[in-house]
């Protein structure tokens, strides 16, 4: 049963169980430091689909359907699934998962899409409202980029601020039973707003947000970063990433090499052009969906708070003159036994 | 605590309560035949702001503050928003809630919005995850027709088949106690794609979904059309409403009067100039949380089946040629003293 603890945690007292998840990436993604982790890597990012978008459908789609095998469970068995994408109107999402007849709650929380995912999927099935729930994200660079920023024809600068959005999917199917990893706790964050205004670094914008929410955890937990194996950020990137250690000692709680970024781990930066690092829902959710569930699932990890990032603009609000709201919710993730 | 009915069905045992909903439209929404129900109505669709963006943004603060106020409950009471609408990266929501402080998970329904949100904040106050909920949605029709289709300085014609996006939000709170509104089950739907890909004909791209899951909620309760006060679904239109009745026909199950469509309550489409009727997820909401709340506080209406309804596309998936998914989503409301 959910209970909540403080102010902005909830712990999942039935710890609902890891059943399943996978890890499909793109080329760059392949040749990046976790390569051997993923369960596939497509030489051809088209995945043989027409378009951009159809192609990050496919991986999201790819993703579902490994993590449904691993599992050992069939589509039908599944309750819920809670989707979400960076595509308008979640594209990405809802025609990659169209054909599985499985009743749909789409998401969004831009790159933050892997924890709240997962974060609905594990207490839906605490509370008794589901069996089994799947969490499924994505994301594919050059479908991002001709959204977000521009088409790859034009060869637009980056700045050494910008990050790489990953082409990568990543999915987990949670229920109950088993010795897999379990989900403890939960916290959702809210909309942190610094006024930064540069789309063009987002590490910055959502560091602050993962803060707010690593600290609500903490206080409502009554625990101190050394309790845990490893704490993760979604795509806060090399920029990111040190403003969010920053801002964690101004409130009193110092990480240590336990600390880690996704977007930071995804790419090696000194080999691979991804200037700040990596990020997009798939980020998070493929370094996830890979490395930390199998260091997890093998016992080398037990303790482990993986906090996804977002960042809430769109080219119109960019354009409006607004600045960029973050967002990061945690999910706290033990291996017992 | 949430119990699983049938195959789609989550009965909620601790009957969560509506404890405040508000409503707040256009001018063109508050000349209609609901125009005395609603909480307030901006003759301005612009809201003093400078964009319809932002405009949109103000409907869905407004919405909310006036719901809180309407419970008696402040912002911080509020353990989590579940809020969505139309525009992309759901940037109404997320500039429109930005301030209040309160842990976000974004929702994309399209326009089942009102009643995915309705579902969530149900059952998570249900569950014990959390104490109150407040569930938001919104929509704008100067916003929407420039993103959607074409901005409204171009003039473009209109056929018969296309419906009129609400200038509308509508929000909710959700918690135990008091003898308001209870939401005693709900029923998430699954995506349903009968091939249609004309976007001027919405209603009958969704009526298929809203078929499919209120058969799937008669099925798991046992239950008959006539067994309800009143059925209503979010915007089917003049048209997908009549081929929702069909659908319905071949399952076997017969809508008498009772059956209404909040795209055909909300304007008169004998001297407004509405085409199919209302659309948007403002347009569901705003009935839901004006006549249709209102009516079952005062005792008229005693159960409900209200089913929102949503078209999955993006401007992009129907340049790419792909057909319109649709999804419904229903909660079953009840007023028992």
């Amino acid at each position: 049963m959910p209970e909540r603890k403080g102010q902005y945690t909830v712990t999942l007292s039935g710890r609902p169980t890891i059943l399943g998840y996978s890890a499909v990436v793109g080329k760059k993604e392949g040749e990046g430091p976790l390569g051997r982790y993923f369960d596939m890597v497509f030489e051809d990012t088209t995945l043989g689909e027409k378009t951009w978008e159809k192609a990050e459908s496919a991986l999201q789609r790819e993703a579902f359907t490994r993590a449904l095998n691993k599992a050992g469970i069939s589509p039908s068995q599944v309750n819920y699934m809670f989707a979400g994408d960076l595509l308008n109107q979640s594209i990405a999402s809802t025609f990659g998962l169209r054909e599985f007849g499985v009743p749909l709650m789409g998401q969004f929380g831009a790159c933050s899409t892997m924890a709240q995912t997962l974060a609905l999927a594990a207490i839906f099935v605490d509370s008794g409202a589901a069996d089994i729930c799947a969490a499924i994200t994505s994301s594919h660079f050059c479908a991002a980029e001709r959204q977000f920023r521009f088409p790859l024809e034009y060869g637009g600068q980056r700045p050494p601020t910008s990050q790489w959005t990953a082409t990568a999917a990543g999915a987990v199917i949670v229920g109950f039973g088993g010795n897999g990893v379990k989900i403890a706790d939960v916290t959702v964050g809210y909309i942190t707003d610094f006024g930064i205004n540069d789309t063009n670094n987002m590490g910055a914008a959502m560091a602050p947000a993962a803060a707010e929410t690593l600290n609500a955890y903490l206080i409502d937990t009554g625990t101190r970063p050394d309790d845990y194996d490893l704490i993760v950020t979604g795509d806060l990137g090399a920029i990111g990433s040190e403003l969010f250690r920053e801002l964690m000692e101004r409130k009193s709680f110092q990480l240590g090499a336990n600390y880690s970024d996704c977007g930071m781990m995804l790419y090696d930066r000194s080999r691979q052009d991804v200037h700040a690092g990596g990020s997009g829902c798939g980020c998070s959710a493929s370094v996830l969906c890979s490395y930390i569930l199998s260091k997890m699932t093998s016992g080398e990890l037990k303790n482990v708070l993986f906090i996804a990032t977002g960042a809430l603009m769109s080219p119109t609000s960019s354009q409006q003159g607004e600045s960029i709201p973050g967002i990061a919710h945690l999910c706290h993730l033990v291996k017992t036994e």
